[in-house]
């Protein structure tokens, strides 16, 4: 971990507007902005390590809406709003009266009165979710606009259709951790492929979140699913524009094999494809039970023609020096442990357990930065301040 | 908002036992009551607006229980709680061993060793709800003075049977906030009128709320509803001798449009008949799940007989000037949005819509006051030191 | 009360290494570990009483993971990690992708990165809730070392299948109040016996908690219930075990009569046979609905033999001076309140009404202690600073 007087200096020199935005897709921001989310995140985090106080909230709430389930982000999301002084109060719309058919702009504002953050995970909808937490951003303006609110909270995008954003920058920190340092990745050959699970329905937001950001640091980045399984076509395009503005390249091969093929990472991991997201989600709004049970049945049968895409001992030996680091977002679909036939060998996944473990223990502080970036224009003056005070995390 | 120090001396004036008492039914207070609770909620307010902590409590746990659904109130009850210091820890009693068979002397007493308020809401069983909260309060005075607890946590209304005091009390602030002043409301005309609305089973409370507080303040109230949907016939007197004490009016008409004719402000929205209440409070308790659907139907039907109780524009112009001010509590049942046909119209309530929002603005902080009211014989000298010592709730 | 100074000094004087290991049953610790344990507890109480904050963290989460439902223990969770100054995150199993199949150590690691303290209730299933506490403790001791965790998290008993520390620590804590000191406890008869109950699948934590930790302070224990509701045999192997070497006596009689007679203090409560809690588990693991009601059938039948093992005032005539001490867990099933026929009647209870209040009232200060003691080496060095510094909880 990079020293923290070096973080300061580094937050100083880049040019962000973080403050004055939602964090919803990683490529609607800067890579300084993504490099200062990154910088904040291990600042935090050094402070922390270092029994140092990193509050900067007296008071105030961090609200949850998880539209899907959720161990690893609902827990980062607390630990983030935790760390800097705030409290979460979960919005459970079953316990609430949204049903009675209220606006997006209504419920936005009635939960934000004294409110700082609104994370809101909503991953189902093809389509919706993303869209969703626009609106929900534009309530809050309007809001805010007309005094209804005394400060605008930040939305963060604790993923939705589209992106995962604070998995995809959990995920950097821990190559930059890993790999020493943002230039190192240049060059680095990552594979993002389709992976086989007896499960259906899994989000795209994890591979076109990791194409779309890999791709801003110089890193070769391969895609490689089976016919049927494509991306959201612009996420696609998006990621071919982006490494080649920032010397990397992007590529699509056919089988996880060749994508293997001398990377440096890999990210093998199993989701459902575009058309049958798209279909889902119609059905879901209708409410329509036999036709998602039909719909799982022929995804579950296209699925099991690939068990072949599956990470093994074998298949890793193909990438560099057969050392590949892997990642995942957990839990893995894990051969014989999580299930019959899955995305990854025991053996594979023993031996990057702890790396994984490792990746995603980055998502509180990087949530906690986004909090922070989106409160203060002056992160590096807070970051500086909270150092000196001092005050103890634990007092023993 | 009135001047920080004119807020303190004014509450030093006023003659007050609200920390010797839980906070039920507003006509249970002293008018020097109500003006405390509102000026120590404009005065936390101020400190909020103005970046300054507003926390009196170093630790300590303020309790929600919530026996029908709630948004608004229960975030506002979270707020409350978070800006005074205190966590919210909901009483979930589908996940307590309540349904054991304990009392409500020992669930009220086991929930609050170390509790500085318990917030309930319970609105569904007329003749319970309110009823409730006594018997809480009584075990909890118990628990006190047999020791078992430290401290006697204060109870607050979040609703019940009868009275919905943190709305009326924030729909108070709100007026006070519109019209200037208290002062002002004498002899404006209030109009707190039925509405169709193409649900059943609404609270009675907000109506006999508004019209048990507004008669309290010189105000002419109006009340309007269809034969048969008649409020607490004991609510229904004591608005009309407050009216008398005040030297306001209070009046019952037949008509939406009577109602409406000459009125300042008009609340239309939709509630049960007392006597489908108290029917439905039984098959409630039968767990009469065919009596409850035979009722529904029904109270529907009836309801459906009424569905020229519509805040339209046309009615809007009967009002004084053609611009009364619209309250709600929200959400309300707007014609084309939330429902075919409903309370209001979608012009007429876009048009009030940033001022129904501030209205419920308010309750977060009439509930941290009533919070603080309860704990503490002297506000005054706390918010004197809130502000001296000028803590930043946000440290930026 | 004891003087603070005093527990102090009692602290100090203490040889332990409650720093070092998770609190998972009460025969697992010292005798000098289970005093320091009330000494703290005593202490934090101390403070609280006098209004002096007992915040050691300024932030951190307090994680709780219910497998049954609970609400005193719930709330004493709660309110212990709020006075020690953490949040409490509840890790719902139905809300998360546990589901999925993931290992016990992945998510003992995901929800920890931030976290000092886990409490966990897993009393439904006969061998295998203390176990699981002990494999989420060694996930965490793993996390710790791979570095995956800044800090390992105290894992905290809330009711297993074998013990229910912080009951059974309440409950001496509450006998060391009612009787002056430990030493007085000495030569103490106490009568833990099985008493009807309606219901069926009670947990044997308490009773075994109790034999378990009662016989390590010279006390003279007596253990009674009908033939066939044998508790599990090493518990009552380390109870007779643990008599001899404190100088007291372990003993089993056959009749509720025979227990009482002469007795100090009554525990009569209601437990599941241990074979039939194995037989359930086997139920509910492979989910045989219609095996779990045959089997509900035939032990309500069972238990309806037992009726007469009933705490009366008849009874409890045969204790000494018939003035015994009452205890319970509560909720107690009290005849002709909760059920038609129980426990005991509401004659005795109510006697004993505030003494089983106050019982129950230590539990928030014990499992305070459990996690400062488990957190910090030097407990009494933090009791000190915390009464010199003498922050308000309340700043009225």
């Amino acid at each position: 971990m990079a020293n923290y007087q070096d973080l300061i200096e580094e937050i100083k020199k880049l040019d962000t507007e973080l403050h004055t935005k939602d964090f919803l897709l990683t490529w609607e921001q800067s890579t300084d902005e993504l490099k200062q989310v990154l910088n904040v995140a291990e600042a935090l985090r050094t402070l922390r390590d270092e029994n140092i106080s990193t509050k900067v909230f007296d008071s105030g709430l961090g609200i949850s809406l998880f539209r899907d389930n959720s161990t690893r982000t609902r827990f980062s999301y607390a630990s983030a709003c935790n760390m800097l002084g705030l409290a979460v109060q979960d919005l459970d719309e079953g316990k609430s009266q949204i049903a009675h058919g209220e606006t997006v702009r209504e419920t936005a504002n009635m939960i934000s009165f004294c409110a700082d953050v609104i994370g809101i995970r909503d991953d189902m909808y093809l389509g919706y979710g993303n869209q969703y937490m626009r609106e929900v951003g534009e309530a809050l303006d309007f809001g805010k606009e007309e005094q209804v609110l005394a400060q605008r909270p930040g939305v963060v995008n604790l993923q939705c259709d589209i992106d995962h954003p604070t998995q995809s920058m959990a995920d950097l920190a821990w190559l930059k951790e890993h790999f020493g340092s943002l230039e190192n990745l240049k060059g680095k050959k990552i594979a993002m492929t389709w992976a086989y699970s007896p499960s259906y329905g899994k989000p795209l937001s994890v591979p076109q979140g990791i194409i779309g950001l890999m791709t801003r640091f110089g890193m070769d980045v391969t895609l490689a699913h089976p016919e049927g399984y494509e991306l959201i076509p612009e996420v696609v395009e998006t990621a071919a524009k982006q490494a080649e503005e920032s010397g990397g390249s992007f590529k699509q091969v056919a089988t996880m094999e060749e994508a293997f093929e001398g990377a440096d990472i890999v990210y093998p991991k199993s989701w459902a494809p575009y058309h049958v997201m798209g279909k889902r989600t119609e059905l879901l709004k209708a409410n329509d039970h036999e036709g998602l049970k039909a719909l799982e049945k022929e995804c579950l049968e296209q699925n099991a023609k690939h068990k072949d895409w599956h990470c093994t001992e074998d298949m890793m030996k193909r990438t560099q020096d057969g050392e590949a680091l892997y990642m995942h977002c957990l839990p893995a679909d894990i051969t014989g442990v999580s299930c019959e036939e899955g995305e990854v060998t025991e053996g594979v996944f023993n031996k990057y357990l702890v790396d994984t473990y490792k990746e995603a223990g980055w998502k509180p502080f990087i949530i906690a930065s986004m909090i922070l970036n989106r409160k203060f224009g002056n992160p590096e003056d807070i970051l500086e301040r909270l150092m000196e005070k001092g005050k103890r995390r634990v007092d023993g």
